[in-house]
Parts: C-alpha cells; structure tokens; sequence
C-alpha cells in the first residue's frame, strides 16, 4: 500500500492502484466542499462541526462515487461535480454517525470521543439536524436538480432503516430476509447511490447506472454483514468502536440470527439466554457452534459476487478493477 | 370566529375573512401532500408518523404561505404547488418541534404525550430526520429547484438557532441583540420563508418578495416573544405545554433579559437567584418590578409594526387584510 500513502490517501483504505493520485486529488477537493460547507459565522456551530472531521475515515462513498464516475467516463468526466457529489454523500453519512452514536448511547467512534459523550445528546441531535440540511443545501448547487428527490428518497430509506432496526430490538424471532431488508436500508440504500449518482454524473447510460446502483447497495450490504461478524470476533481495538455493542443494546446480526435459524433446540434456548444476559462469549460460541459466522460469512460473499458481476456492463478499465478490489476488500478486511 | 368553524378552519385559530372557505380547502390539499409524502410501506414507520397528526396544531406557516400567495398574485394562482410547498414547510417545522422536545425533555405537547415520552428519545431522534428526509424530498418535486437551496439554508439556520440557544444556557448576561437573533433564526427565518415562497410562487415581484420575507420574519420573531410571555405568565392549561420550562433549563426568554439589564443591582442579584433556583414565582415577580413584561411586549410590538408596515408593497385586498391580522393576532393572543 506504499502507493497509496505517497498519495495522501492514508495506506491500506483503498485497494493499490494507479488511479490513487487521480483520487486522492478529487478526496481533497470533497473535503474543501465539505469544510467550506459547513463553515458558519456561529462559533457554536463551527465548534461542533470541528468535532465531525474526527469522525470522517475513509471516506468510502465519496471515493466510490468517483470511482464508479471513472469507470464510466473515465477520468476527463469526474470533476468539480463530483466532488461536491461527494460531499454531499458524506454529509449524510456523518449525520447517521452522529445520530446513531446517540441511539447506541456510543463513548467512542474511531478512538475519540463521540459529539454525544464529548458534548451532551441535545448538541449531536442539533448537529445531525444541521448535517443533514447542509447536505440538502449543497445537493441543490451540484447542478442537478433530480438529484435532490434522489438523495431525499435515500435519507428517507436511511431513517426507516433505523426505525425498522429498533422496532426489532430484543426480538429473537427477527427473520434473515427482515435483517437483509433493514441492512439493505441503513447501509445499501447509500452506496447504492453513490455509485449510481457518480456513474450518471459522468455521462454513464440508464443500463450502467442501474447496474453500479445494484453494485453499490449489494457492496454496501455486504460491508455491514463483515462490521457485524467483526463486531462479534473482533476486539474493541481492531474495529475501534465497543465490541459485542449490538447484542447489549439487544440488536440481532445476522450471524445471530443464521445461528438462531439452524441451532438444536437446545443449542438455541442457550443461545436466547446468552443474548439474553449479554454474555458476549457465551453467545459467540454458540453462533461459532451453530455455523452462524460462516453463515453469514457466505452470504456477505454472495452479495459481493453478484455485485462484481455488475461491473460486466462496464468496459475494462483500472477503474473497473479498483471497483472490483474495493467489493472483495469488503468482506476481507478485518479492522 | 363562527365564519372559520364552518370551513373546517379551527374556530379561533385565524381571524375572521372571506378567504376561510378558499384557504380550509388549500389546507386540506396540505394535508393530504403530508399524509402522502408521509404513507410507508413499513409499519414501525407508519405508527410513528401517525404520532405527528397530533402535533399538527394551526398549520400557521401553510396558511402564511397560502395567503401571501393570495396577496401577491390572487387566488387563481395557489393551487396544488402551494399545497406541496404548504406541507414541505409543516414537515420542516414537525420536524423542529419533535427534535425541541427530546432537547427541552418535554412530556407534554398539545395536550399529548411528545414522542420522545410515548416511544423513547431514540424514535424522537429517528422520527424527526425521517421528517426533515421526507420535507426535503417532497421539495423537489414541486418544480422549484431554486426552492431546495433556499430551504436548505433554512433549514441550516433553524439548527444553527438552537445550537445558539443551547450554548447560551445558564448564560445570564446573554444580551437582547444575542437573544434575538436566535429567535430569528429559531423561528424568524422559516415563517419568512413561508411568506417568501408563497409570494414568489404566486408569481410576486423580487420587490415584493422580499418585503414578504421582512413581513413573516418579524412576525415569526414576535410570535416567538410573546410564546415566551405567555410561558412565564400563562397557566399550563393555556398554552398547553409545560410552564417556566424555559427557566428550568436555563433558557433566558426575552422578558428576563430586559429585565436583567433594567433591574437595580439589587433586584438583579434577586432576580439571578430566582433564576438559578429555578424558582418561577420570584422570577415572574421581579421581572414584572423591572418592566422586562413591558419591554418585551413593546420589542414584539415594534416588529409586528414593521411587519404590517411592508405589508404596503401589496395591493389592496382581503388577503392582505388577513395578512395584517395575524400579525396583529402574533401578539394579542393569550394562548
């Protein structure tokens, strides 16, 4: 990854590639729109939004939707459009941050302070309510108006998400196709959009932009599965936010739930009691037990093999390939 | 008001005009965008949307913008797009009124349980992004680009006004131009808006329009002012919400700051502590001994009278009568 590091983009968040410079010149022009977006005359404004830059990492939509607009166009085709495009998407991203971390009642988010532990839960109710508008603001000055119903209909898919998620909170019976409706919505939806709307913007057909749309939310949902398995195996550390969090807060992943589907019934009633009593090991060693992991291991890796196949309708290019990096890199990353 | 109750126009909460009939029918058309933009496919969202039906109270900023519609261009020319534009705006301010209650831990609202009391802050967070999502996205399609920048901006400030306020809390030297300008942006800007677009759709002149921005902001800041009056004098029964709240939680309300800055240094000292104690009686007292009662209803005077004073733009007709009534009526009720 020492490409990737010479190019400012911070080693081993991207797949190798000669594209990195290309993209980490337009990364850079994202984060100038963002700042310069967010930039207000109310000190208690522009404090708060000081706090977001550590929550931004590796800015994945932004740099999927100038990816996903190089396949397409190629490079000549990804500007200043795009990068405003970019940020946009990681404004929404960053409001879901904030606000999540107040609904998981989170301390921490990649090793720092969340606006919630740091400055109370009403400051990050107002600065999700304030990233979110930026967003739409800056939506309306990219220069295409339809993106506006586009991105609205995708916030809306976000918050049913959510909603969705904690109306199943300690609900053991929750159903495979239930979870994949709800990951399909808190994490798709947005890839999903990101590749579709970077694509379009670079002159992409209907076809590809329906293809890299079915690419992104399948990358998408898939990305989650592997946040869920790591949740469960991996160690607070590694994943830099509270381990086995989803489980006292009493949401079910889909390693749980695979676990749940195919357990004995004695296995089973042990593992309801261990989600039960939030015993983390107990619980991963019955969903070890019960072929949960590999489970949900297996279904990560079907999502990330249909959306490959999407990128047939691409022509060949080293944007395709980074493309097709980044959606394995998905399901074999393990931080 | 027996002319507005037979319209379907809640009896007391418009004065009397000949428009009710035309202006009830608009509202209907209102309401049936909110419900539509609204209707989900997944019922924990559906349940808690229905939950807002019961914050809705006088939809005062549709019926601004429907009548300064009127005013501006006449009656053929609100229709459907002020019906869109009508529940963009009651999504944008449900949405503030959902989010204000998890900030001021509110239980009561219009006589009803706030979400936040009946479905837990976490819904309330959820709840209220799904509503600034979906005002958002009907935006787009009224057929206004132009419309998703400027209520973004909105939008921005209305967040950016309770960042203000909530940094200002326990401040007691906030000043009245500080305190002010957050009523602007808390509520000023939206209601300005209100009356903006709705002229500007109406097809007014950029003369006109701007004079219908000065016209409902001064409204929205004097509405705002006697809110705050009516929370330190009124009964619980009257304005149906929680009563001296904004004290409790250190919220100074402008009676208290004219107060403050009027008071002798003894009555000062009194009056800091009555606020610190968050002791309502001795605060309504001495603010009353200090003429911040006075001060404040004559500050929200001085704006209605600028406000109705732009009104002049317009040409002679019901609804600009209508116009000067409400915002006569801003700052006569005593509810």
């Amino acid at each position: 990854m020492r490409v990737a590091s010479a190019t400012g983009i911070p080693a081993g968040t991207l797949p190798d590639s000669s594209l990195h410079p290309f993209i980490a010149e337009r990364l850079r022009g994202v984060v100038r729109e963002f700042e310069a977006e967010l930039s207000s005359p109310h000190a208690p404004v522009s404090r708060l939004c000081r706090h977001v830059e550590r929550y931004r990492g590796k800015m994945l939509r932004p740099t999927i939707a100038i990816v996903s607009g190089v396949a397409a166009g190629g490079s000549h085709a990804v500007g200043a459009r795009h990068e405003r495009l970019g940020a946009v998407l990681e404004l929404i991203h960053m409001a879901t941050l904030v606000h999540d971390d107040i609904l998981d009642d989170a301390d921490v988010r990649r090793g720092g302070a969340t606006v919630n532990a740091e400055h109370g839960v009403e400051a990050a109710v107002l600065l999700g309510d304030y990233l979110i508008s930026s967003a739409f603001h800056l939506c309306s000055r990219i220069g295409t108006p339809s993106l506006n119903e586009e991105l609205g209909r995708v916030t809306s898919d976000l918050c049913a998400g959510e909603l969705l998620q904690q109306a199943a909170r300690d609900r053991l019976d929750l159903s495979e196709p239930e979870l994949e409706q709800i990951l399909r919505l808190k994490t798709g939806v947005l890839i999903g959009a990101a590749a579709r709307t970077g694509a379009r913007e670079a002159g992409a057909s209907d076809g590809v932009v329906e293809a890299m749309d079915r690419f992104g939310t399948g990358v998408g949902i898939a990305f989650q599965m592997q946040d869920d398995v790591l949740d469960l195996v991996g160690s607070e550390e590694a994943v830099g936010k509270s381990v086995g969090r989803d489980l006292a807060k009493g949401k079910l992943t889909m390693p749980v739930v695979f676990a749940r589907a195919r357990a004995s019934n004695a296995d089973r009633a042990s593992l309801d009691r261990a989600i039960q009593s939030h015993d983390g090991g107990a619980t991963l060693e019955l969903v070890k037990r019960s072929g949960g992991l590999e489970a949900a291991r297996q279904l990560a890796t079907d999502h990330v093999e249909r959306a490959r196949a999407e990128l047939g309708r691409l022509p060949a290019s080293e944007a395709r390939d980074l493309l097709d990096a980044m959606a394995l890199e998905a399901i074999q990353r393990t931080r």
